[in-house]
């Protein structure tokens, strides 16, 4: 046994994968070898999901094909929906909701679950992208008291998801944007929502079952969380009605950790937070209120030019300026998250099938450090 | 960055822990020091309980203290039953039901959840481990056609839940054997579920979503759904009609994968197996049907002897006696891996929160093997 603790497995290589590439130094993103920003600028999220679960971009047939069987898929059971309905009764919180609805998800599915049948898990993948939009805009709409919308085959992707949040058909920009941030938060190598899913997976439990756990590692703070976090400290300062310098220099005073900054693999700004600036800015440009881009670019600045953030390799990561572009996109805040699961939907199930195809348990050690040899004394006799 | 590959992290120190120390060459086990010989036939799976998650064995007024809070928190909220009756209708595993439910009880939890705040955690945790029983009992009630049954507080964790499951109080014999087999199943280092818990926990999530991927990664036949599979494999030896001598040298002819056999850290034959095994004969001789007993022993002694498993590091896992034990309890198949769930909480919620305590986000990487620099074409030029 290596005697060397790896706790946190900070660049400990656990699996081969041809999924997506990161260059942390030089901030650069590809899936299956095509750059981020190619594909964030020209794809749809439905090519890129085909993309990753199968290698390569669709033609114009294979995409039509797949996003037929994706846009059929998308209905939920009753049942679900019920359940969801007593959830909002609770205020349990989206990223909870979820967990529980994709759980439930597997009773539905037409399929039995068989570990040798790699194709079948496949198909159970591409249900849970269906449906996750469907619970997720039903969920955000029953809390609200309004009664969920149907999904509609003939929209796409994200514009299906903006109609059944709102009820009405969202227009080109929110839809193109929306789809974009798809694109981009779709995979991003084995960060701990995907690798949970491959722990999970590698002991030949179902696609419910990896989907579940990256639901439920998502929903960290450290993770998937951060987005939402985001935004509320661009709230906080907004009402706190500080010069927005000042407050990030009592933010960092108070050693607070800045929510949308710092990397485990990035060391220079992300490319995806690269490709939403620009977004976020153009939002603002366009609506005329600029200030949520505004606050962000001035933290960014004095992180950057009076902390020296970049030199203890801390930048924006992919929360950073999502939260502003959703915000503006007039989402619910505690929806960010829930948003990122519905995208990384794509990579779990990816990464998942790809270590079942030549699977191993996951299974490591820990350091015993407690005591040793305690000699068991009867209840009565303590 | 390393460049080996560790696959599977076989012997990866991922954590220090001061829950469970095994030894792999020696077939040790200890909680916390205590050899669990010694806490399977001397503690209860209460006192194991507040062993594992606090550090000491409690004295009576503790334990009964802390076996009150837990008998306390046994109901369920209405509305998870209602979900378990729409699971049972469409013929959902107990697993997957499980799974569901445990991340819908944090909806009826009556406390925020905070990551600062560890103790709250533990409270989650103690409510979690309080309420499974009843949901895997309800289950399996409604799944037959029949009314769940409350649960009572004057019962032990053990005799409660097979009161709930049967509507009658157990005998002695029932009651204590499955307290001991739920010790025997309390805790094992960092296995796939407690691991999957601890990457989940790592990104701050709460102590539902920690052990809803517990219960996830259980699920596979790698793992907890061995115990299931060794019952059905000796059920299908029984209705061979084969001599057990030559059904199993057949087995093992077709390289047939045994289930409960082998494991990534023993080397020789688990201490809890050992344990196991004279509890399935004891059973076997009270009741006079000792041929589950007699299946399992003679495989053991084929695959010992003749099959020289022993050399290449393949004994008896803690799984391949305890499906005869719950069989001669009377228990139904399905539900043996859930019963693996109900006394691993107990792990999962020990090692989430030691891991927490001083948490760092769990996050590998992977071996980069696919295509580069791919050039994007626009689908129609495809
Ligand atoms: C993402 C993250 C968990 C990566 O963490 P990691 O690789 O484990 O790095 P560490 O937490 O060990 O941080 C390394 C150092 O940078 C500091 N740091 C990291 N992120 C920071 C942040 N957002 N704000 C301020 N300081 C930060 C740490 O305090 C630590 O400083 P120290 O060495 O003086 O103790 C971490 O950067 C973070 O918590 N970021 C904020 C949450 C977030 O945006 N998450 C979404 C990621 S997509
Ligand atoms: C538990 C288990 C997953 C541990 O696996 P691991 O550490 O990854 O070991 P491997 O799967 O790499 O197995 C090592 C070798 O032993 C063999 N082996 C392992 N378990 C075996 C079993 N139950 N029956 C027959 N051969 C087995 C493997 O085929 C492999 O042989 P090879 O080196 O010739 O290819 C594995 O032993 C297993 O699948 N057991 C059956 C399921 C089970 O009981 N799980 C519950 C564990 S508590």
């Amino acid at each position: 046994m290596a005697d060397d603790l790896q706790k946190g497995l900070d660049d400990v290589l656990v699996a081969e994968s041809s999924l997506s590439y990161i260059d942390g130094d030089a901030g650069l993103l590809a899936y299956r070898g095509y750059d981020i920003k190619d594909l964030a600028r020209e794809a749809s999220y439905e090519e890129v999901l085909y993309l990753l679960w199968r290698g390569e971009l669709p033609d114009r047939d294979a995409l039509d094909e797949f996003a037929t069987e994706l846009a059929a898929e998308r209905a939920v059971d009753e049942s679900v929906i019920t359940t969801l309905d007593g959830l909002a009764a609770a205020d349990e919180r989206p990223m909870a909701a979820l967990r529980t609805a994709v759980s439930m998800l597997s009773a539905s599915d037409p399929e039995e679950s068989d570990p040798d049948d790699l194709d079948a898990a496949l198909r159970k993948g591409r249900r849970i992208a269906a449906k996750v939009p469907t619970v997720l805009a039903a969920y955000d709409r029953l809390r609200n008291g309004q009664e969920p919308v149907e999904p509609r085959e003939d929209l796409g992707y994200a514009a299906n998801f903006l109609y059944m949040l709102d009820g009405e058909e969202p227009d080109d920009v929110a839809a193109e944007t929306f789809d974009m941030a798809l694109i981009l938060h779709a995979d991003h190598g084995l960060n701990a929502s995907t690798f949970t899913g491959m722990v999970i997976a590698s002991t030949l439990a179902d696609t419910y079952s990896a989907v579940t756990g990256g639901v439920s590692a998502l929903a960290g703070s450290l993770h998937g969380g951060a987005n939402q976090d985001v935004m509320e400290t661009l709230l906080e300062l907004d009402e706190s009605e500080k010069d927005p310098t000042d407050w990030i220099r009592d933010a960092i005073d108070n050693d607070r950790r800045i929510p949308g900054w710092g990397h485990r693999v990035y060391n220079v700004k992300d490319p995806r937070a690269e490709i939403l600036t620009e977004k976020s800015a153009e939002l603002g440009e366009n609506s005329g209120e600029k200030k949520w881009y505004d606050y962000a670019a001035t933290i960014e600045e004095y992180l950057t030019e009076e902390e020296q953030f970049p030199e203890k390799g801390l930048a924006p990561n992919v929360d950073f300026y999502s939260g502003t572009v959703y915000y503006q996109l007039g989402i619910d805040l505690d929806m960010y998250t829930p948003i990122f699961a519905m995208s990384r939907v794509g990579g779990w199930v990816g990464h998942v099938l790809e270590y079942q195809e030549d699977n191993r348990l996951i299974r490591p050690r820990a350091r015993y450090v407690g005591p040793e040899n305690r000699e068991f004394v009867p209840i009565d006799d303590r």
